[in-house]
């Protein structure tokens, strides 16, 4: 069977240390890989655009919080109940299937479940007793019966759970952008797709906070002539980013902004733009927290069009959920131009009636009966421990007072871009992956942009002439020095040399040849062109940093 | 009672927006801590400029394995059975200690077991039953029984099970060094110690992979007149790194020379040189993977030395044990000058006595046989399942054979300097506090270098006039466009502007006043001195990141 291109790229990303899988020496586990010396270097320049796009380009701030997470955090978000996939059991085989991986093309997954359609795909046995499993990994906090805690699915309820410290640190201005870069985790009950449904993966989310009213983006003039890659699950097709709003099929400009901004981002990382969309999901596809969504969807040969960055409107859902369970207050305020007076409506309690009546509850009763809303005078009720306790009208008084106040608070809007990193780094590789034929063989070339290649310089000694290694270390230090990753190689002949460093995607090779002896000058040849230019020793540091800057 | 530093730091750290308690609105965890906008930028430069030590200084290669790690690899690390702390229950307040932490400052852990001297802190009841509890958080692969895995609780493991790998990445020449930078994991009884003991750390690793026999290092010559900073366990003192080497104080160039990568790594990051030592540790300290091993520790006023960085001889331990679990080879080859031909004994089995003596079993007991090494030519044996199997002599003969061989393979040996990257963050903020007055007010000014400072520059327009604020935010825009971290501020005096600057350790502050108009000159104030220059508008770039260049 003649191999694909995800076979060609993954056996070139082993073969020369971008990715392994991980746990080999133990036979391997599926769902978990590791970057090698040239993968981790591409995932950190790929980590490192991203910064300078969110944090630099787009003023966001960053957050860094803990993996593991407890109960409350991932319960309150939804996640515990929500974070699920429909599975099946053979008993036969002992093994698990989702339902999704496992049905004909042509059904959906409520229908195969309603049809009795779903079989075991190694005994063919009718399958029965589909139900939902949580894919969170889950571990326990301490020793005994300890605290129990999940390793997060995503790293945005990280920064939902600081919300009012960074809305002080952004002095209470809307909107700002919080973002965070780490590793998620799902525990997929049986990973397929290789790298591309992992187990352990590196994300890149960020944050938007809005305020719902007014989702403008103060950048949106800049770029609101530029066209987005639009696919309407039809058709594909092209619209400047004020058109798509303004036919409504971006529902604001919040969304189409960061929609615009992941274009940019992906397309100056390196990946094909004829191999790049953005395609909006239906509503039953939506995640439990989602109004509206957009994948970024990037097109493999082997896969089809995958998803690999989302984009979506999570409106109020989590910070009214930890709100909701925590009781601290996480609002933003919407600042009068002069303070109002308002009529408001205050209960004041008589705890000589309390106190007999709810004895050690009274306390925690009043507590939260002075944070309610009184819409209605009578029928008041607290729910305290999950019971609820109506409280009778002879416990207290409904008085109208007058208040000047400052604002009115309002639960802010949440535009999230959020990147599968793994997902980008594997397409960089397919989408600059080229094979050519040199002298009847295979010859491959990797076209990294020289701001994510891992390596940027070759340096050679064109031979071992211990003058010529002398001066090419010398060249090579002097580039590490000045933060240029290099690849320092006397073995073999020039062309072999440079086939290696064409391979990694290595933009520019140095050669010290004998001329060096006379001029101080060097070749430097590009990746791309094969063309040689000759520089001085002393112009190399800063010819090379002006063709790797951003 | 008067704050000490730590609570100084601590609470500006959370004011400022450094370091938050995790999951606090939900009541907090001992243990986890959220690094905010300031304290990830801290962070992040903290783990640039270690790459830039390791990765180009030192030319190490970098991996990025998973967090979740499973059962066999930690298994075979000795984790599952070493990486435990002793520890007791009481019963009657349902809570565990660590023995270390609650018995007196005078006896060891061992008097206080023996001498049964353990009380409870809490209600003074005596404790017994002291037990070893591992520290490692454990999660599950998959669903139902799935497979048993634990959060790592160091990187190395990540690099030891791809030694083989990355020796051919390396072109099997030693030494060189693989780093991995990312969370590690323990799963502390009970924490103490604030930031300095977290469940969940940060952590850069670097394993570098030595021939046993020529534990000397190639840029060892270029550092060898330097001092170290040393203690004995008695006094403190300098020595050169030759001195420390040749006095066998140190017991080789390789580890002298990681330690005073370190020790480079730790003063250019900021840390207070009269703070900074390093402290051998006594045998009975050493983790169960070292020979030999110093810590670089930092002191702090409240919790005095603190170890931050561990750099041991792990000699060949992990590899040696890989090797044996596996079965995989993971040696390394020392070449011959020239081929050599040895005599090798070599099992030949006979399959028609062993098929039907070992039915099922032969095929593996085969494959064993052939990998031992023949030194008995009698009483032959393998271990399947954990059972000693007995081979008889009339199942194989021996027969004595020259071989041709280029090299002998040997398990290399493996210098690690281990750095908690929380606790580099929090020395650094401890170290460069202080505290003036000013107009008989408290000033707190923060020293951090300019290449750690996570802000560089803040960029004020004098007065709110709008020529003004256009101008400061053009300013703003292109460093931020020039990779220049900035923080525009146009509120309040600038008095109260560069107060808000010095204490988050902003080096540098620019302020747009009607000169501006003039003659495109801005002020640029020094943080240290106070001091301001003008500039011209185009010169800034430059300027600013030759001050903030490595």
């Amino acid at each position: 069977m003649p191999q694909d291109i995800y076979d060609k790229v993954m056996m070139l990303a082993k073969r020369r240390g971008f990715i392994y899988p991980s746990f080999e020496i133990y036979g391997g586990v599926a769902g978990f890989y590791d970057y090698g010396p040239l993968g981790s270097q591409l995932k950190n320049n790929v980590e490192n655009l991203w910064r300078r796009f969110y944090l630099l380009k787009d003023n966001c701030i960053e957050v860094n919080t803990p993996t593991i997470t407890i109960y409350d955090v991932l319960k309150s978000s939804g996640h515990v109940d929500e974070f699920t996939d429909l599975t099946v059991e053979c008993k036969k085989c002992k093994r698990s299937y989702k339902v999704e991986d496992i049905i004909d093309d042509d059904i959906s997954v409520e229908q195969a479940v309603k049809e009795d359609k779903i079989k075991c795909p190694t005994c063919g046995k009718k399958l029965s007793d589909a139900h939902q499993v949580n894919l969170m990994f889950s571990t326990t906090i301490g020793i005994g019966e300890g605290r129990k805690a999940f390793l997060r699915p995503e790293t945005a309820q990280g920064i939902f759970t600081n919300f009012h410290l960074l809305y002080r640190y952004s002095r209470e201005k809307l909107p700002f952008g919080v973002i965070q870069v780490g590793k998620g985790y799902r525990n997929e009950i049986s990973p397929r797709q290789g790298t591309l449904r992992q187990r352990e993966f590196a994300m890149a989310e960020a944050e938007i906070f809005f305020d719902p009213d007014d989702k403008t983006h103060p950048n949106f003039d800049g770029i609101k002539e530029r066209e987005l890659y639009l696919f309407d699950n039809e058709k594909e097709f092209k619209l400047t980013v004020q058109e798509a709003v303004d036919k409504k099929i971006i529902n604001n400009q919040a969304l189409a902004y960061y929609m615009y901004l992941t274009q940019d981002f992906l397309l100056s990382a390196g990946v094909d733009p004829k191999k790049f969309r953005f395609r909006k999901h239906a509503p039953d596809e939506l995640a439990h927290y989602a109004t509206e969504c957009w994948d970024a969807e990037l097109y493999s040969e082997r896969f089809g069009w995958v998803e690999c960055v989302g984009i979506a409107d999570r409106s109020a859902y989590d910070l009214s959920a930890h709100i909701d369970s925590s009781g601290i207050d996480m609002h933003a305020l919407r600042k009068f131009d002069e303070p109002k007076t308002i009529n408001r409506r205050k209960i004041v309690l008589k705890m000589n009636v309390m106190g007999p009546l709810f004895k050690d509850k009274a306390g925690k009763i009043k507590e939260l009966l002075e944070k309610i809303d009184i819409k209605d005078a009578k029928n008041i009720s607290v729910t305290l421990d999950g019971k609820t306790i109506d409280v009778p009208e002879n416990c207290y008084e409904i008085v109208e007072t007058k208040e000047k106040v400052t604002g009115e608070k309002f639960i802010p809007h949440v535009i999230e871009p959020s990147y599968g990193i793994d997902r980008v780094v594997y397409f960089l590789l397919e989408h600059n992956y080229a094979e050519i034929k040199k002298k009847g063989e295979e010859y491959r070339i990797l076209k990294l942009t020289p701001q994510m290649a891992p390596i940027k310089v070759g340096v050679f000694p064109l031979i071992g002439d211990k003058k010529l290694v002398d001066i090419a270390k010398d060249i090579d230090k002097n580039l590490r020095n000045a933060g240029v990753e290099t690849y320092y190689d006397d073995g073999g002949t020039i062309g072999r040399r440079y086939a290696r460093m064409d391979e990694i995607g290595t933009p520019f090779c140095i050669t010290v040849d004998h001329d060096i002896l006379k001029d101080n000058t060097v070749t430097v040849r590009d990746r791309d062109t094969t063309k040689q230019q000759r520089k001085k020793t002393e112009e190399l540091v800063e010819f090379l940093k002006n063709k790797l800057s951003y």
